[in-house]
Formats: C-alpha cells, structure tokens, sequence
C-alpha cells in the first residue's frame, strides 16, 4: 500500500480501490489474484451465485432515484452481469441515531417497490443505530442470491470481439453530483438506475456467444474496461464517437472537469461478444426499453502496451486512463 | 411509531427495535407479519438460506475477538440456528477515510481466520470509504448462505417442552463493554464469540425432535425467549440457578445494573426440545467444546399473561421484562 491511512479515494473505484483490494483483502481471504469477484458461486451448490454492496450514496434522494431503489438495482445488477437470474435480496440497515422516520419509511418503501419490479424477494435483514455523526444518515448494504443461467469468463474474451454499450453513459454520477452539490444545470438530469437483468435475460434467450458481461458503475466505463482487458489480457479500442452520450450531460461533465467515461451508471451493460453475434446482440437489446440507445463501442485486439485505447471525435488516438478514485466520493 | 426520529434505543434489540421493524420494514415489504426472520429461504431453489447483519460492535478489538471474526461467527450462527449448513459468505466493508491500512489489515484477516475455522468461504465483498465523521472507523456488514439440514418453526413449540442453553450467558456484552468504558475489573473478561455450528450440527445428527433454535444475541437470552414465546403463543418458566453464568460476569453486570438475561452473548444456542429428548440433548451438546456447561434452564408451559416468568433462588416467581433497547449501544 502507498499510504498508511484510508483515504476517500480508496472508495472511488478507480486505482486505490483496485491496490486495497489486491493488497489488503485478496490476500486475507486467499482467493484469486484477480481479486473477489462482484458476483462469486457458492461451494456446495450446484449453481447459486452471491454478491454484496454496500451503499453510502449521498444525497440519499436524487432525481431518477434513491439509496433504496439503487440498493436493489445494484445487487440485482451485480447478479445479473455474472449471468445469473436474480431470487433474494438481504437488506441491512446502518441509521444515524436521529434519522426522520419518515425519511426511512421512504427508503424502504422505495426498495421494496424496486424489489417486486425486479421480481426478487427482500427475504431477511438487520438493523443497526449508531450515535449521532457515527455514521451519515443511513447507509444500505444488500446481498442477492441468484441462479447461474450462463457462464461468463474474461478470459474468454477474443482479439476480434465486439464490445457493445446497452444506453448513454454518465447519468447517475452526474444526476448525484448535480443534486448533491446544488448546480442548477438547465437540464435535470436523471439516474439511470434501473435493472439491466432484462437486457441480460434477452442476450442469453438470443443464443448470443457472450463472453462476459458488467454494468459499469463507480469509476464509469473506464474502470470496468480496464479490469476486463487486464483480466481478459487483450486490448479495448473504443470509437469515441460510438459512445452514445447525452448531450447536456457531457456538457455538464465538461464543465465539472470530469471524463464521462469515469462517472458512474447504474443501469448500463457493458458485453463483450464474438464479431459474428455483434449485430444480432445489438438488435436484441434494442429490444428492451432500457436497451433502446445499444451500440457497437469498440473492438478487441491483442494485448498491447495501453489496455484501453480511444479514437476521438477527431481521429486522434489516446489511452484511456483508469480514474484514480477521487473524482466522485459517495455516488452509490 | 412512537418517535418521529431514529433513537440509539432502536437499535438495541429490544422493544424499540421490535416496533421498527413491525411499523416501517415489514408493511413495505409486505413479508410475514412476524417481521423478517434472522434467515430466510430463498425461493426458487430447494433449500438454499440467506441472512445477513450489520457489525458496529466499539471498539474494533475486544478481549475474545474483534469486528472481523464476530462478523462472520454472527453471519454463520444465524443461519445455524435456522437449520441451515453455512457455506459461503459476502463481506462488506464501510471505512471512515483516515482508519489505519494496518487496523484494517488486522481485521479482515481476522474474519478470514474466523471463516476458515468455521468452514465457509468468503466469496465476494464490497469496500466503500466515507468522509471522517461520516463513519466511525469500520462498519462489516456480511450476508451468508447455507443449505437447510432441518426445518424449525416456532408454532411447533408444545407445553412441557424443555428450554436447553448451551452454556453461560452475557460474556459477549460484559467483555465489550468492560474494554469500551475502560472498566478494570479484577477478571478480564472474554467474548463468547464462536460458531454455534458444530452445536447445531451435533444435534441434527442426533435426530432429536428440535422446536426451534436462536442464538440469543442483542437483547440477551431475555430477548430471544420473548419473542419465540410470542412467535410460538406459548410461555416460558425459567429457573434463575439453572442458567448457567460466570461468577465475575454476575458480579460485572449488577456493578453496571445489568440485567444478565438481556446482555448479548455471540456463541450461545437456545434449543426447545421435546420433554422427552431433553437429557439427551443436553448429553449431545456436552460433547462439543462450546457446550460443555449445556443445562436445561426452563420449559414451556401453556401461553398465560406473562410470555417469560422465572423462578429465582429465592424461590418467587417474577416476570422477564424485554429489554427497551437502549442498555448496550454498538455491542455486535
């Protein structure tokens, strides 16, 4: 480890969040290399799959959605890119002593009905107070249990496979941010959190040769390509141009000074799948209403010196950089 | 509700926790009027089991275990004492920014120890870092599955039942608390935290006929026993010189005005058995390490006004109150 202490940008999902992980935890629990994966197989079951997230989103309301509908969306979504159908949700509560009640009754009652639109059961939970600035308001940790439908597999990924974008990125970090830090942008922008286990459901219906799938969260498309091209040991090139984007919110991310391919999404798939499918798996996504914006965002190619390159809008290539962490403390 | 705000109180295990669940978890979840159980089936699979529980325990590092290890053995004795075979866990981490690299090394492979000597592999997990004074140092939230061995259902409790403890209560909340207050008492005090399993399993194999089980933690044996008399419409009669407990610990909590019957004991097994099969039980529970001082401390007798009484060693009878919640903030 670089530092001694933790610092917020252990948190962003970029750089320090990959060492901590690698140095700190990986070697505790003795598990692969490549770290804990979002989604892992129970020992013992023949196809049940689990994963965990804990929430710490701030505010805890903001436009398109709140910490319990994304704590929902999260777990689901995890469950969803390892290629398995979402069943349960377990729901712990952290409360700030003083929390307004009803600021609770609305988070759950807003994880609740995300819950029954997903189709998964929130069958068990915990509840636990702390003092007052022991914690901040309330923080959501969920757990999910799902059945495998598919296997996926980075390192099956192969010089020549397309890589395809499910909708516009940079939604959820910038509507957070927006809320959080009061700008008053012309646009309102909104969160996409929403579940992409329907997208996910019509690829494996479609037969599609999926390599691996995931839904680009803290530290944006960025971070979730670079794992994958380090894990998959190939090389991304994306076509900027490619990347469907709206266009107040890459205004808005120009003025804060952040990358769009680093901010976080909550309702995106990413999917690697062989050239010969690309089309087909665009058109099936097409399908869903949360897959109506799909498209080709790049190719793969052999491990080169930089894992994930980009073609701008001007024809210029340059590496895409894995964010560091701290551009967005507590977007999820 | 009785309050418009979260008090600390609602976090103790006690009344006040009861009626949060009761008013704000269960109507928007909209699950068995009972409130969420400790673990809970997973539907669309045979017999698989889920739980979870938040971990706010202070300090981090206690006599007898530490954050990391008490937030698996918590995780693996819920679903234990559902009947299930623990097999996998998920971890979640909430760091306040500025927590030692070196605290946080200690505790995950703490945990990682406490889940090797339990059996159960940690699988996957999530790390979130929030600003200082946002947390307050480390917060573990961990989510478990098993696989259901037996089931246990507390409407099957009948009258002249025997009520088994596995050994003696309150050390948990004794040990935690004595370290949190700096308290010097002559006897340093040890937490109880260990995994029930192999209690749990002992019986199984046994084949007696088991009501149902709890691990009587937040809010005591006081606590678990009131609720399943309430879940099961039935009463319990104690016998205080049944219940077996540690001089010093008896000692610490009349200093402190404890109740020892609602002190958190994290590696002790309620077990109601068939009247029949009770010496036998307590025989089988002797034979592993963590039962050794097993006794039977009560039976159940048909439902009257009050749902737990207990004879002291005076010989009068007074009733078991349920703790309000507020005696032992942060103790798991």
């Amino acid at each position: 480890m670089q530092h001694d202490k933790i610092l917020l940008a252990h948190g962003g999902g970029g750089i320090l969040t990959r060492e901590l992980i690698e140095t700190i935890i990986v070697p505790a629990f003795g598990t692969d290399p490549r770290g804990l994966p979002d989604a892992a197989p129970v020992p013992g079951t023949a196809d049940i799959m689990l994963t965990t997230d804990s929430f710490v989103v701030k505010p805890l309301f903001f436009p398109g959605g709140d910490i319990g509908s994304l704590s929902i969306h999260g777990t689901v979504n995890d469950l969803a890119v390892s290629g398995a159908k979402p069943l349960a949700i377990a729901l712990s509560l952290i409360i700030e002593e003083g929390l307004e009640v009803e600021t609770l009754r609305r988070v759950v009652t807003s994880a609740a009905r995300a819950a029954r639109e997903c189709g998964v059961a929130v069958v068990t939970g915990d509840t636990k107070v702390v003092a007052r600035r022991e914690a901040d308001g309330l923080f959501i940790t969920t757990a999910g249990v799902g059945i495998r439908r598919i296997t996926t597999d980075p390192r099956t990924i192969t010089p020549g496979d397309a890589v395809i974008l499910s909708g516009p990125i940079a939604e959820h970090g910038i509507a957070v941010m927006s809320k959080r830090e009061g700008i008053d942008f012309k646009t309102q922008f909104e969160s996409d959190s929403a579940s992409v286990w329907p997208l996910v459901e019509s690829l494996i219906e479609s037969g599609a040769a999926v390599r691996v799938m995931r839904d680009p969260t803290r530290g944006g498309l960025a971070a979730a390509l670079m794992e994958l091209a380090a894990d998959g040991n190939i090389t991304v090139q994306l076509r900027e141009d490619a990347i469907p984007i709206e266009e107040g919110v890459a205004a808005a991310c120009e003025m804060l000074g952040l990358d769009p391919l680093t901010v976080a999404n909550e309702g995106k798939l990413v999917v690697f799948v062989s050239k010969r499918d690309a089309e087909r798996t665009v058109a099936v996504l097409r399908t869903i209403a949360t897959g109506q914006r799909a498209a080709i965002i790049g190719s793969v190619v052999p491990a080169g010196p930089v894992p994930v390159t980009i073609e701008t809008r001007f024809g210029s290539v340059r590496a895409v950089d894995m964010p560091y962490g701290e551009e967005l403390p507590r977007i999820c």
